[in-house]
Formats: structure tokens, sequence, C-alpha cells
């Protein structure tokens, strides 16, 4: 006997999964749902595996939930996109609280619901180990998706929000997990959060893609390092960042020092910020500034594309490369 | 270290999802891939857990792989659509071999190919258990979708092909893990086969939907006794089925005996079959027989649909309820 039961499960997904459902034509409960697609399409596919991608002694299982909806959207929003239907394979130990499992899906639910996203179909079984996988289905504004393949020389490189604080955050929880009572979390709740439960970033995605002037783009999952440095072989140019020109806050150094790690650490290698990279059409960047001044998130220039390839850091003391430097999943 | 290397893998998927591709606009390597899709789009997502659903010790990676894929396209198959796009989700163990993945990977790609589908999509993580999730994008024929609800008092039931053949080869592989060198396996190749590596009726799905007179439809993974429940339920009908009427083999029944379990059993609640099991439309059957005379694959009718809810069995001895007494997964 398991301490969670499928049926109750499946009705639980399948309750969440009724109501207002814009473009689900046949929804959960037949062999495939049926959904109304434009005439392109966007996918992708996630996995999320216990104790290599989130530790279950901290991560509470609502903002696990919503984490889980949040970075397979965040690769939509990488395109410029609209995400629309979501599904659900999910692998359960039999051990698994119901508790649990209800939190999850309450917090995947809202998640979804942020971003008028559907759930759509689903697939429960019981593994050994707990492991999330979620596809998303989407599509591209009409202006087109913007891929990472575009960018040119000249073209100027950019970045959404702040980096590093889903790194600082996660390196604060794995220490206070080992050293109970150590950190003093009121000091960084900003950091925490931007690991627990981060922010796709999907409105500003689409008004990039809007904009005309973005060449190409990703998200930072695996760290910019590595990141942009995909982004540079998909396009075949260089990237020269400069280390001064990152957008951080003071929690993030407060909490390198703390920890004793380098900063640049935590914004160029740590990842899981699922902040945008995007590339500016070179001479384009005023009026690129212009259209973008309604749009409340942070943006950073830090770099410039150049001919060749790879990933170069410039700092006073010099020019480093850094391609692919980035956590590997 | 482990035994693969995620970058061989991905090369691998990247590489065999190169080439001849119609309707992917953009492949592997960015975000998300981009698809031409239709107005309406089929999708369903389906995990295989190591040790739940396959036995590593008697499967072969290959025709494991064939069958990973098989069983989503079935999906595809129960709604008549037609299969276009697949994502793979990999959670592999460390001490996997790179050649059992990539004998795994061979079997998918050969499986695709014959359906002329894409792989468009992968996500590779580790883990501590084997977890193969697979996701398949298709479309409804211009006729439409046959979905499971739409069954009525006096529809005919249907099945294709035999039953119990997958059912009966696991038993076979079971007994043989146990009792090395019991089992004579030249008897029972087919049955064998039927378990390691089914052939999803995509294209006889495909036929009955043109057919315009089937009515509800759904493909045979858990047992007919629960799929037919799920028909059933779906609709709001009742069906009645004939045991006499089950299309078997001398091989199933010959394994029945050999292995001392009922052969009932092995046709109704072994499950796997990946045949399909259909209601014809109430007056229409001689006009269904004669529109699919051109059609290879058998097809036999097992009983009628009627009011009321559930599935009931007619034997000499009686009728009983067999309703979801199939396998769960």
């Amino acid at each position: 006997m398991s301490a969670w039961s499928e049926r109750k499960l499946i009705e639980k997904i399948s309750k969440g999964s009724k109501g207002k459902q814009p473009g689900v034509l046949l929804s959960i409960g037949d062999d495939c749902c049926e959904l109304a697609t434009g005439s392109s399409s966007l996918i992708s596919t996630d996995t999320l595996v216990e104790s290599v991608h989130f530790d279950l002694t901290f991560h509470p299982p609502y903002s696990l939930g919503r984490k889980s909806i949040a970075v397979n959207l965040s690769d939509i929003a990488a395109m410029g996109g609209v995400p629309r239907f979501v599904l659900l394979s999910l692998c359960l130990p039999e051990d698994l609280k119901q508790e649990w499992i209800n939190q999850w899906l309450e917090g995947a639910f809202s998640m979804l619901g942020e971003f008028d996203c559907s759930l759509v179909g689903g697939d429960t079984v019981k593994g050994r180990q707990l492991v999330l996988g979620i596809t998303v289905l989407g599509e591209a504004l009409p202006c087109g998706a913007v891929y990472r393949s575009g960018a040119s020389e000249g073209d100027t490189i950019w970045v959404s929000g702040i980096l590093g604080a889903a790194g600082a955050g996660l390196a604060l929880l794995n220490h206070e997990k080992k050293h109970s009572g150590s950190v003093d979390f009121s000091s960084y709740r900003s950091l925490c959060a931007a690991h627990l439960d981060p922010t796709p970033q999907v409105f500003l995605g689409q008004e990039l893609a809007r904009s005309g002037y973005v060449t190409a783009m990703q998200d930072i999952s695996d760290g910019l390092a590595t990141d942009l440095a995909h982004l540079c072989r998909a396009s075949g140019v260089r990237a020269e960042i400069e280390s001064d020109a990152f957008p951080m806050t003071r929690e993030t150094s407060a909490a390198a020092d703390f920890l004793g790690v380098e900063v640049e650490d935590l914004l160029l290698r740590a990842g899981e910020d699922y902040q945008l990279v995007f590339t500016v059409q070179a001479g384009a960047e005023k009026k690129f500034i212009a259209f973008m001044e309604q749009q409340k998130q942070q943006l950073t220039r830090v770099g410039i594309i150049t001919a060749g390839n790879g990933v170069f850091l410039q700092k006073q003391s010099g020019t480093t490369e850094i391609s692919f430097q980035g956590y590997e999943h």
C-alpha cells in the first residue's frame, strides 16, 4: 500500500484541469487530449529529479510545485512565446505523503493560473525516486519566435533582472542544512525565494520579441557563462562581457562574504536565475531602450557580440574565457 | 563519473533528429522546438519505470526503445490520429552502460521511422531509477478524432487483432526468470514478441476513424476489462461481451495451460495488447464490414452496448461484472 492514492491524485488533477480552459477541445480522461493550436507550436520538456534538482529537506512542496511549472514556462519565455498547455509526468515513491502531493499540485496550479495555462494531461507512476516531468506547449507571437541563433557582430548583450540570487539562496539553504541555526534567513529572504520560487519571465520575453530589436535570446538556467555560450555557439559569434556591469543586489554580495564563496561564481556559474539573456541589434540600442521604457523589469547591458566564438569575461585584471563554466544538471 | 556521457547522448539524440523532418521549424538545440501544427493537436504523455513497467533482466534495450515509443503512439492510434512529433525525458542511473542507451535509442528511432515521426526534443537527467518519459504530439484526421465518449445503446463492440498474447508472453518471461531453462521459447515466439515489441495500431486507428461508423475507441493497455470500462464510463453505457467471441491463438491457450493460469485472465485482465477496442454504430455493421474489407488486420465483434453502466461478461455459466479488473500500472 502506498501512502498516496492514485485515484485521489488523478481526481485532483482532473478537477484542477476543469473549468475555463480556452483552447482545450478534449481534456484529461481520454487516450489523448485535443488542443486548438496555432499554425506553429513551441514545445519543451524538462525533468526535475529529487536530490539532483531539488532537496526535499528544505524545499516546501507548494513552492516546488510552482517552480516545477516555472522552469518550463521559462523555456517558452526564452522564445518570446505564449505558454498555453502543460502535461505532467509524475513518478512518485510509495511513501510520499498524500498531503505533500496535494500541496505540490496546489503550487503547480497557482503558477499555471498566473500565466493562463491549462493542465491538459498527465501520467502518474510509482517509482523509487521522485521524478517530476513537465511538458509545456505554447505558441509564438505573430512577430515570430526568437531563436538562440540570431546574434551578429556588433549586437549588444543584455540580461534581465539580477543575477546570482538563486545561486546564493541555494548555497545558504545548503549551508543551513549542514550547520543548523547558522544562517540568519531574515537577511536573505529574496535570495532564498529566488531559488525556491523563481518567476519565469514570460511577459518580458514577449515584450522583447515584440520590440523587433532582439536578435537572439535564451533563459539563464545553467548560469550566464554556460547559457550565453549556447547562444554564441548557435549564432556563430563571440561574447565579451564586463564583470563590473553585472546586475546584483547587496544581499548577494553579503551572502558571498558570509559563505566564503566568490560572488563571480554566483553571478556567472551558479545558474537557476531564470532571467533572460538576449542580444539587441547593432545600432538599435536607443530605439530598443525607448520601446522598453514602459517595462518595469530591470534590463542591463552587460557586453557586446564580436566575431569569433566563446564567452569572454573582461575584468580589470584581464580577459579570460568562461564558456560553459556553468552548472551542469 | 557515470558509465554514460550526457554529451554523447545528446549528440546521438540530436543526430537522430536531423535530416528529413517535415513540420519541424526548429529542432533540438534551442529552449523549445518549433513545430508546424494543424488547427487541432492531439497530445499524450506516458512514463515507463524500470521494474514497474519493464524488467531489464529480459527486456533487450532495442525492443524496449521500440516499445517505449509504441505505447505512446498507441494513444494517438486510439483517437484515429496521425502521430507526428515525439519528445523524450530520460532519467538514467549513473551505472547504465552507454551501449545500452545506444541500443535503446536505435530501437526508439526505428519505431519513430516506421510511423514517420520526428524526435523534436528531449531532456536527460541522472537518477537512481531508470524512468523513460515520452510525450507524443499528433493530429486528428480531417474527419475528426474518435473519443471514448461516443458509444450508444445498440452499438456493437469490436476488438482488433488477438487478445492475451502480450500477457502470456510476460508471464512466460517471468516464469523463465524464476525457473531458468523451464520455458521452451521456440513454441511461444509470437507471445514474447507481443510483450517485448508490440505494434501500435496507428494505421488501423486511422482507417477506423475514416470509416465514419466508429462511435468510440480506445487502446487496450490495461486489459479489456478495464479499458472497455473506461469507454463505458465516458459514454455512459453498459457493455456486454461474450467470452466465446474473444480472438486468441492456440499459443495463448497452450501458454495458459503450461503456466497454470486462467486463459480468461490473460485475455481480459493482463493488458498490454495495444490493440484497439471500439464500437460500431447500431445498424451500420454491414456497411462497416464492407468498408473495412481491404484492411488486413483481424477485427472481431465481441459484444454489444446496452443501457446502464459497467462491463459484463456473458459465459455459459452466467453473467458477471468485470469492470476495471485489469492491470493497474
